[in-house]
């Protein structure tokens, strides 16, 4: 039997992307944003959503361009506290210790120690409601070789991103392998 | 040491969300997108980016309505099987044995054995290259009461969502929680 819950911003799994930006006098900031994810394979992009209240909208708004860090589980507590306070009155980079990196190909700061970035250039600019939607085009994807799989791409067992759960708000780890996307249906297909 | 691994859509975790739609005969269709996630507070809303060659896009246009359904890692294989095949050739809901049911509030069919339903009204449609991103608004969401939790919201340990890898193409469960958020990082802030 299902029940209604009403008109909610409930959707399982939901990410924990930290987003990394410059203000005006080029200090970097990051927040962390859930509301976000791919969005278009070509040209590739990664739309954000924040609110116009934050101090990251200003910076992209100004710097049309921003850095999206996946957080591992090791850095949970450094990705909470980047969501609860404001860039605007704290240097989140110094209370945290952690290492902001000039991106060389956007205007946008990166997080050293974080093993997963994708650089961003702001495209577009979609207003809909509390939250502005900005979609960038990913110009380049860094990663830690230690979390390369032989295939090239980042391992999720080795990034250990953290899985945000909205309305509940929890933060989970990934958990056990349940198999290989475009083959584990074929077996129904055939 | 970061390699750079060029422009991919290569971020951590990603969503499988099974998009329920009617086509214009009425027959219900599911297909599985991972280029999804919420994208406003208020109105509540959520995004799925499709491929204009998917069947799921006319139905869209058509409709101006969808449901995303969040599969549990129990029904891997089905939704797995959703991203293989057209609903164009194919009663995806006859082959797995899967039941549609009508929504009262929106113009499309959601899955009964799967846990977790949004129910939305199309508001924005974004053309940005490859995929055209739909905004739908949550009109509501629906949830069986076995996956509730004390909250009133759905527990994901009970969800059990799946987790989609892009450029690695694999599906990993839902792992051990790391804590409270708006919470674990208060000790840093303070």
């Amino acid at each position: 039997m299902k029940k209604s819950l009403g008109a909610k911003t409930v959707a399982y799994p939901a990410p924990a992307f930290v987003v990394g930006t410059y203000d005006k006098a080029g200090k970097p900031n990051v927040m962390t944003a859930a509301w976000a994810g791919i969005c278009c394979s070509s040209p590739p992009c990664i739309a954000v959503s924040l609110r116009k209240a934050t101090y990251t909208y200003g910076n992209i708004i100004e710097r049309k361009a921003y850095t999206i860090n996946i957080p591992s589980e090791s850095h949970v507590r450094q990705t909470d506290f980047f969501g609860i306070v404001s860039g605007k009155d704290n240097d989140k980079f110094s209370i945290t210790s952690l290492t902001p990196v000039n991106s060389e190909l956007v205007d946008a700061p990166y997080i050293k120690e974080f093993t997963l970035i994708l650089e961003c250039k702001l495209l577009h600019t979609i207003e809909i409601g509390l939250h502005t939607q900005f979609i960038g085009e990913i110009v380049d994807v860094k990663a830690d070789e230690s979390v390369l799989a032989e295939s090239g791409y980042p391992d999720i067992e080795k990034v250990k991103p953290i899985i945000f759960t909205p309305g509940h708000r929890t933060y989970h780890a990934v958990g056990k392998y349940l198999g290989k996307a475009f083959s584990v249906g074929k077996e129904i297909a055939l």
